[in-house]
């Protein structure tokens, strides 16, 4: 005599949640049914409408309501800064620094061979057209700084250069209020290689 | 240019899930839509259907599909013995140690005074009501060993007790294979206070 089939079914679809296994999905659905009943509401009705209403830019692949979203559609960004990311998470990361008005692509991946991703399944071609368009004047390249994604920034850097654009890579370093004690040894080696001179 | 206003809305509607905050609820919403528009489809229906056919069973509160649950109309079970407990994932964890066969009375709760929670809030009389119907020969009180389920238990006890029921308490103590080195002072004392004598 189990729970009834419909909270089975909540509490094994709870489970679609990133870090979130049978104990904290019984935990998530009972809470809700016992103390949030409109909470639950409200988030089954914001998933519903974020299925139907949310789809990719048509430029730069981020999530949008509209076909190309309001950031590729700004005339206050620089149209020639383009900054390819793996994921809109970190195109959100990058705007939060509010040190870049440029525009963004999202790769919505990286190449990872191991996982059977390569540049087909990424559609680089789309990124090259993108770049190709005669107003970008520099692709800045923003993947991440793990394997895969230094694979990937190698890739695009070669496949850019190579239609004569002008390609850049986010700075490696200590980082900002870090101590070296606590840095990890590669990344203290890329900071003395590509140390800057003070001098004028 | 922040994210698009039902993306927005997602993340917020995220965090009535417990122990979900913004990052979570960020990393969660961004992780169906990329990943997962199945899952979250699957968990927008979940919600929705569960909401909409699950209720509280008219004898024992805990959650169910049909008016009286189908452990309540059980003829496998003792109905002489009835358990209360404070929610229904108590309720579960006891049919887990398959050690118990009677019925339960789910509380939805405790008495809290802090809280605003009193005897009236828990609606003790339908508990009463329910135990006095002459098939019950026994009520196990198997709150919390914590303040407040210890102050309810107590209080349930007077309360049931003067209606001339029996009452019982599930047994505090070591747990079973604790170590005393790890187990605290006050379970400890408590352990020894209610030691059993192991003579016949």
């Amino acid at each position: 005599m189990s729970a009834p089939s419909s909270l089975e079914n909540l509490i094994e679809a709870l489970r679609c949640l990133p870090g979130v296994g049978p104990k904290s999905a019984q935990r998530m659905a009972y809470h809700l049914l016992q103390r949030d009943r409109p909470g639950a509401q409200r988030l089954a009705d914001a998933l519903q409408q974020t299925l139907s209403v949310l789809r990719h830019c048509q430029r730069c692949n981020t999530f949008t309501e509209t076909d190309i979203c309001e950031r590729c559609q700004s005339s206050k960004r620089d149209h020639g800064l383009l900054c390819v990311v793996e994921t809109p998470v970190d195109m959100n990361m990058m705007e939060q620094t509010q040190a870049y008005s440029g525009l963004y692509y999202v790769l919505m991946g990286r190449v990872s061979p191991l996982d059977g991703v390569g540049p087909r399944e990424l559609q680089l071609e789309r990124l090259l057209a993108r770049a190709s368009d005669g107003v970008v004047r520099e692709v800045i390249l923003a993947t991440n700084f793990t394997n895969e994604g230094e694979v990937t920034a190698h890739y695009l850097s070669e496949m850019l250069k190579s239609r004569g654009l002008r390609v850049s890579r986010i700075a490696r370093g200590v980082p900002v209020g870090g101590e070296l004690e606590y840095v990890d040894p590669g990344t203290l080696a890329q900071a003395m290689r590509e140390r800057k001179s003070l001098a004028d």
